[in-house]
């Protein structure tokens, strides 16, 4: 097999239209997601891994007060914020993620320093920050996360008693009171290998010590050289009742199905038949690369080397 | 298809024949998966679900202070005890999990509440046992999990500063100082319903907010009606990097594959790729068990209506 053509997709959440959507403000997040992936590919092109790709874009993603991940995160009913992270190293099968921290400013960071020590694969609460802190991964007060846009949306929704529900002042192209906030990024790498990298608030209005499908590894986010890497966004909770990241790999693996067929049938099939909405991006080691949704819309993008990168919001991924 | 045939499978933790082992020893343990297996299949015969079967072992299991869950559960590092469980319905893939508990006197119970309130599947720390106590399960004080035998384990861990070492006065049949502590249930009711069940205390001087595979459905627990209920102990990171027990409901149905052949491919084949060590129990839709482990014995006992219970600790299952 001759050396692969690396690619990034990444992916900001997804939902529904919002009845004001603005069209100036689309254009706020396409320019945000084609920087993102612009500066993922450098690394790609450089010769770098697909973790260190996958690492870049969820660095920006979670400092992008536009999507639901560090600064901009969503608040939880006490109105503090819990982050969640995973990566997983498709080369190896190592994984780490990190869960309901707190102070930790770039959980993906936190959960790639958990997957290179090796002892652990998920750490959460304060013994995830005492072991981000000791690695010395940049700690922050917890209010570094909020948004007045972000807590007017839980004013909001404890206002109407909901929960996921999100509200935001401006007019973003998707409903911020019905959109699933997380941030992902799969990559293939010169060397044919693959990572996958998932970070999230998780939902307004949460019950503190909610975990959801973002920091589990299987659910949310999955990594295998032999079939693909995935990140998903949604309903966290029927992401986790499916596990559906593990279940694309294993539709591949053992149905022989292609990333295309198997990622459409988790999306189009087993998540809805859970009540599951939502959707996912994934990518396998030939560079193929599939973004079903079952939502309106879902923020996402990808990139190939000397290729510009595509950025989409709605209509159905191919 | 007639009406099924019920079955209850039970496990007690995986590990290493103890270098001391007691003979005597070995019959309390045989004697105590029997009498658990019987007031399971009670509950099976009376037309009970799998759900309430699995129930009724793992409360016993985790009552029970032979086995590292519940009274009886390992201590971390900070000599603490954090308690983990998770359930599966496989009738209609509802889930639910608590991690890092330290007060909730019967965790197993504490997930299946959480899976009937239907909001979430996974709560960890505070907030699971916030919502614990509101759903009026038993609390008590952290020391009730303690035990003198735990304590000198913990002490000999960290003298040697290992983890998931344990050692233990008495002469158990498995060695204490290297035996997977995880507690679990998994059975088949006569409506044809499948159900899994895994609780557990962790690793002897474990990190503080570790959470290992036994909460995580797809890792250590899982069921599904079309294929298997599947309940894992062992090497809890290496389940989570290979989604060990959806690996086996997905062998099964994507590849065709028997329930024992899935079972022991996971088991002898995926397990050890990733250096992972245990083993788990798994019943499918036709009453068909497998109970495969990597290590030299695991504390295992099945039943089936009408006859008496089996119970085993070393020797490959069958």
């Amino acid at each position: 097999m001759n050396a692969s053509s690396p690619v990034l997709v990444i992916h900001g959440g997804a939902g529904t239209i919002a009845p004001s959507r603005s069209v100036a403000e689309e254009l706020v997040y396409h320019a945000a997601l084609a920087d993102i992936l612009t500066a993922g590919a450098a690394c790609l092109e450089a010769g770098g891994s697909a973790l260190d790709a996958v690492g870049i874009a969820v660095d920006l993603l979670e400092e992008c007060p536009l999507f639901n991940a560090g600064h901009g995160a969503v608040f939880t009913s006490a109105g503090t914020h819990e982050l969640d992270a995973a990566v997983m190293d498709g080369a190896t099968l190592r994984a780490g993620a990190v869960a309901a921290v707190t102070r930790v400013r770039r959980p993906g960071r936190a959960a790639r320093a958990i997957m290179e020590a090796g002892e652990h694969v998920l750490l959460a609460g304060p013994g995830a920050e005492a072991f981000a802190r000791h690695q010395g991964l940049e700690m922050v007060e917890p209010d570094f996360f909020s948004t007045e846009a972000r807590r007017a949306q839980l004013v909001q929704a404890q206002a109407t008693g909901r929960i996921a529900l999100d509200h935001d002042g401006a007019s973003p192209p998707l409903d911020e009171a019905r959109k699933f906030g997380t941030v992902g990024a799969v990559a293939l790498d010169r060397h044919g290998h693959l990572a996958a990298l998932t970070s999230t608030g998780g939902m307004t209005n949460k019950r503190p010590g909610r975990i959801g499908d973002s920091p589990l590894i299987g659910a949310g986010t999955y990594a295998d050289d032999r079939t693909a890497a995935v990140s998903c966004t949604g309903t966290g909770e029927a992401f986790m009742r499916i596990a559906a990241a593990h279940d694309v790999c294993a539709r591949m693996a053992y149905g022989g199905r292609s990333l295309e067929d198997a990622a459409r049938a988790v999306v189009e099939g087993a998540l809805p038949s859970v009540g599951g909405r939502g959707g996912l991006i994934a990518v396998d080691a030939a560079g193929r690369i599939a973004m079903p949704f079952n939502t309106e819309g879902m923020y996402r993008g990808h990139v190939r080397m000397g290729e510009p990168p595509a950025t989409a919001i709605f209509g159905q991924a191919r």
